[in-house]
């Protein structure tokens, strides 16, 4: 049984990270119906998906910012991805914050630390819709998402793919707002609140 | 930090569990505005409010459920309470299960295991809003609510106030319920996704 202390976060204010571009990251899929076909053919070749997403704190103004991708003009993500069979969840991770988020430069590429596992969700057919458990009668879901905690340090270099922007956006804006972000994102601030934020103002 | 592995709880069927009665726990107040009023003679001479809440979980046809305390037709609130002046969380909380929940006859009661800490909540003001942070600008918060997984063993016998129902309630009912079951209670199975439930069915 884990120790009924709170968890200690410490997060850096978002103008001690440097933020530049590189090239295009295009999506795999032009639409919804592609992208649940793509999955459906991919399952019967590999089985189920797991995809690990991460959770990047920042502060301004004393409240944590998570930083999220944005495609277009409204449609917000989580960076991470899909993990390719078998491969380990945390390095799965790594690898995707790399492809995501990382200069091309390996220098400049942060030292991902992945920490807690926050949120698990689970799709039980080809279908949007995702649950936080798997259903009952549900033998096969199709896809299981893990959501990470991954602790920055006080610098970092984010290389932001040219056709995505990078927002950070405070934990106030996400509550209780569905209708913008989506389930699994608006109730990050829920599964954050058990954690006690360190906000270290060096800058 | 702690590792990524998610932690695993046993759940036992709710069959394995006895359930009495024993003299009603009348609530305090008769009104919301009678309670947001008590609140603030309390703040007055005590401060800040901390409560603590428990995650009682069982199972049924495979599928994890938490005991709910429903007053009335259609209320439902956790078991748990407000702390003394100073009183340690996890002894605070113990006293209120044994409160709520506990035989009269010592020897019956629970020894009650809490465990993680899954969210707090924040109220602001002397309403009935709240929120999974402390919001900005707010420095004197009124109250500090604080979930807690408890683990139960294979078998207990609760005590249930004759005033109240004690009710099994399934993660898929409260998912999405807000209106139902309110910020709170409804945002429970996302913060209980990350655990992997062990289900026991020895009975």
């Amino acid at each position: 049984m884990v120790g009924a202390g709170s968890a200690v976060v410490n997060t850096y204010p978002l103008s001690s990270y440097t933020f530049g571009t590189k090239e295009p990251k295009m999506e795999k899929d032009t639409s919804v119906a592609d992208r649940l076909a793509r999955m459906k053919v991919n399952y019967m070749k590999e089985g189920m998906r797991t995809s690990v997403e991460a959770i990047l704190l920042v502060q301004e103004h004393n409240h944590p910012h998570i930083l999220l991708l944005q495609i277009g003009n409204t449609f917000c993500k989580l960076p991470g991805g899909r993990l390719k069979p078998g491969e380990n969840e945390i390095e799965g991770l790594k690898r995707k914050l790399t492809s995501k988020l990382g200069a091309n430069s390996p220098a400049l590429v942060p030292d991902w630390q992945i920490g807690e596992c926050v949120a698990i969700w689970w799709r039980p057919n080809f279908e949007t819709i995702m649950y936080p458990y798997c259903p009952p009668h549900i033998t096969k879901p199709k896809e299981c998402k893990k959501l990470y905690l991954v602790h920055l340090s006080e610098r970092e270099y984010f290389a932001v793919p040219k056709n995505l922007k990078l927002l950070a956006v405070p934990l106030f804006e996400l509550y209780d707002n569905v209708q913008r972000y989506g389930p699994v994102i608006s109730t990050i601030p829920q599964q954050l609140s058990r954690f006690q934020f360190n906000m270290i103002t060096t800058t």
